[in-house]
């Protein structure tokens, strides 16, 4: 599948899993309608990391939804997933690309517009902006407010590139940020710690594609 | 360089070097012999890991030096290192070497026999094993005083790829690691620690030199 037709992507992390296995997330958010998975597990070791890989590339696989990896590009190989994603501390987008060839998907995380048109430039085909809102799942050190659906269409207006929100996303907000400009939005708590992974996945599903539905009138060609 | 020409083998910690820069440690430890280098760095960002491993790979090329990239596959390449060093929770051996090819050098931990077995079979070129020696720059957490000399007899006797020894080495023990049946010895402190770490890398070369050089007349052959 190409980024700019993702609506929804999960991004995993098993400490917020409840006594759920995250193969059973992944299974629960592909029945809702997910697009794609990235694995990320920042705290679990490549080993483990490795053995999860392969479990979600099969259950991936079978549904058609991406899997991207987190940060790891030899992981991404060496599970065959669609493609990886790296942050501004990972490696560089262009050492990405060039390890892993014109066909993989390679996504950088940016919450600024130059960030945005750095990794565009790198050769980056996708983008995850944020974080959005106030978010507990990840770290954001200096905006604990979030950047806002303000900064989406920002960086929607610097590049040509899709983008996907993360932070802090939930099916109440999520029709704002594309209605800012992004294609989709990616999630961790939101689809993760629901007591119903599908169903939450199916209400965001419904959330972001109500705007793009009324886009489609609305905006002049 | 062939792994089993290795007589020191320096892994890098920046948090040992005091006020000198990775580079300096290792510019140093090159003046005074060391065979190969591993850039380890765990705590550091894999951008910082990757920006170093450049610096790092054109004074080890220049020198003739292998440089190594502790876990990171993806690092290994992008910076064009002689192969990589993963432990029992990194990438299994298998998928290194498939992923670095036939001439890249992998090198396994191993702290027991059967482990040693395993990396060979998967195709490790060398072994690092111990920790022989209580040693405060590696987390030892089950056996505090080390595996000792014995376990690198036991070990090269269920191998044949070479062996360096690791954990709390240094120019007064490692004659009885390399008597025991290790090629070489890697070490982070002894020489990252010290006050003169050129003067250190060759203390530690003689020491290796010597018992090679008595049991070249004193072994049965």
């Amino acid at each position: 599948m190409n980024p700019s037709s993702w609506r929804t992507y999960l991004v995993t992390q098993a400490s917020l899993s409840g006594d759920r296995s995250t193969p059973e997330i992944v299974r629960k958010a592909i029945d809702g309608g997910v697009d794609a998975v990235q694995l990320r597990e920042k705290d679990s070791s490549a080993r483990s990391r490795y053995e999860l890989g392969h479990e979600l590339r099969e259950l991936t696989a079978e549904a058609g939804v991406d899997l991207i990896v987190n940060d790891r590009i030899d992981i991404a190989r060496a599970i065959d997933a669609d493609g990886v994603h790296v942050g501004q501390s990972d490696l560089p987008v262009a050492a990405a690309r060039n390890l892993l060839g014109s066909d993989a998907i390679v996504g950088c995380s940016a919450s600024t517009a130059a960030e945005a048109r750095k990794a565009e430039a790198e050769g980056a085909d996708y983008l995850g902006v944020g974080a959005v809102y106030g978010t507990s799942s990840k770290n954001v050190a200096d905006e604990k407010d979030g950047v806002g659906p303000e900064r989406i269409a920002a960086v929607a207006d610097a590049v040509s590139i899709p983008l996907v929100a993360i932070g802090g996303i939930t099916a109440d907000n999520a029709s704002r940020v594309v209605t800012a400009g992004a294609v989709g939005v990616a999630v961790i708590s939101e689809i993760t710690a629901a007591a119903e992974p599908r169903a939450a996945t199916e209400s965001l599903v419904g959330a972001v594609e109500t705007p793009k539905a009324v886009d489609t009138g609305a905006r002049p060609e």
